[in-house]
């Protein structure tokens, strides 16, 4: 594992922002990249409820247009109800940078979860729709808020699925999963098959229900 | 890992037919099945080419028909090109059967792999559309080719996701990947979360592009 990280760019030192960060995947991506050692700041729409999530977790908290300009690098992790409106709204923010879209497009019914249809392909493509001026890149779909959250689990054994058509940008996002103890960062294919990455977050949800577990993905062979 | 599969059915007197068995995936499993003591018979739409690929695999070979007459479970291995004609042709001699489909409907250019779109949402739910008689199941999406057809490769350490609507065909099917050194069956989720589980292979053939790998998948904490 440590050769497979080998030629990754070095992060130490980037501000990661977090739009979205007060709900349960932007808060555990938080905790996770503070313990690392990393500034973060999360964002949401309202700058009262960021600081107060943010007080929580020992990071600082923001408008989402704030955190947008100041992080090197921006993770999207809200509902995907509002995924677009807010790209939108932040497409000025975050003209250059390394947009990270973890949100998975799903639909809950009495029999569990399913995938939404999504016009362009996926969350991850919609956001590059939105932010041409951007490098998105798709990532942390398969993670455990729970866990995450979890101060007794110090150690996540799990592989973050990378995609995006900039090597310099899924490296850079490959390196930044490494950060997390436990999380690997593997190169998972092009923005156009980022669909099926969001979607199988409805596969893991199937198995917790039955294997009473947080499940997540180990790539074979690599 | 054992405890994963105790309470499981007893699969190991079964019959495995393989229709479309004369592809490198369908000659896999029937090596693989062979070597765990199951009876194979593999399948094509001509007798004598089934018997050619049956011969050099020790197992026997007959036309398509014949296959799903016979085995109690009948494994699809076709390319998707011809996947819906040929399950139309054999309601009836699949009526009853655990049917496993583990077609991944790809389409390939010079960037590589993508998922196809399918009119019923995934090969399985096309399968199942088409078998109104049958039990069917998705599973084996994952598994490499080149590993099970390599003499040399005795164990090969996987999960296979095993999705499906009916309980006790969804046991048989982890029961069956379990016959497999490595193997483990887990479930996966109902068919109609099908379509992902496919199209992952595209990413899975761009990690093994990159990594120069036979990636397949672990799912942790099960």
């Amino acid at each position: 594992m440590a050769e497979h990280n080998i030629d990754l760019p070095e992060v130490s030192g980037l501000t990661i922002g977090i739009l979205g960060g007060t709900g349960d995947q932007g808060r555990g991506l938080a905790r996770r990249f503070a313990l690392a050692g990393h500034p973060v700041l999360i964002g949401s729409r309202s700058a009262e409820r960021a600081e107060e999530a943010a007080r929580s977790l020992s990071v600082r908290g923001a408008e989402n247009a704030v955190v947008a300009t100041e992080a090197d690098i921006v993770i999207v992790a809200v509902p995907w109800d509002g995924h677009r409106a807010l790209l939108e709204s932040l497409r000025d923010e975050l003209d250059g940078k390394i947009v990270v879209d973890c949100v998975n497009p799903l639909g809950f019914d009495k029999r569990g979860a399913y995938a939404l249809p999504v016009e362009e392909g996926s969350a991850a493509q919609q956001a590059a729709a939105v932010l041409t001026g951007s490098r998105v890149v798709a990532a942390f779909h398969h993670v455990s808020a729970v866990l995450l959250l979890d101060p007794a689990v110090e150690r996540i054994d799990l592989d973050v699925l990378v995609l995006g058509d900039d090597r310099e940008a899924t490296d850079t996002v490959r390196a930044l999963a490494a950060r997390i103890p436990g999380f690997r960062g593997v190169y998972g294919g092009r923005l156009r098959n980022a669909h099926q990455v969001e979607a199988l977050t409805a596969n893991l949800i199937s198995i917790n229900r039955r294997y009473k577990a947080h499940a997540g993905l180990r790539i074979t062979d690599v």
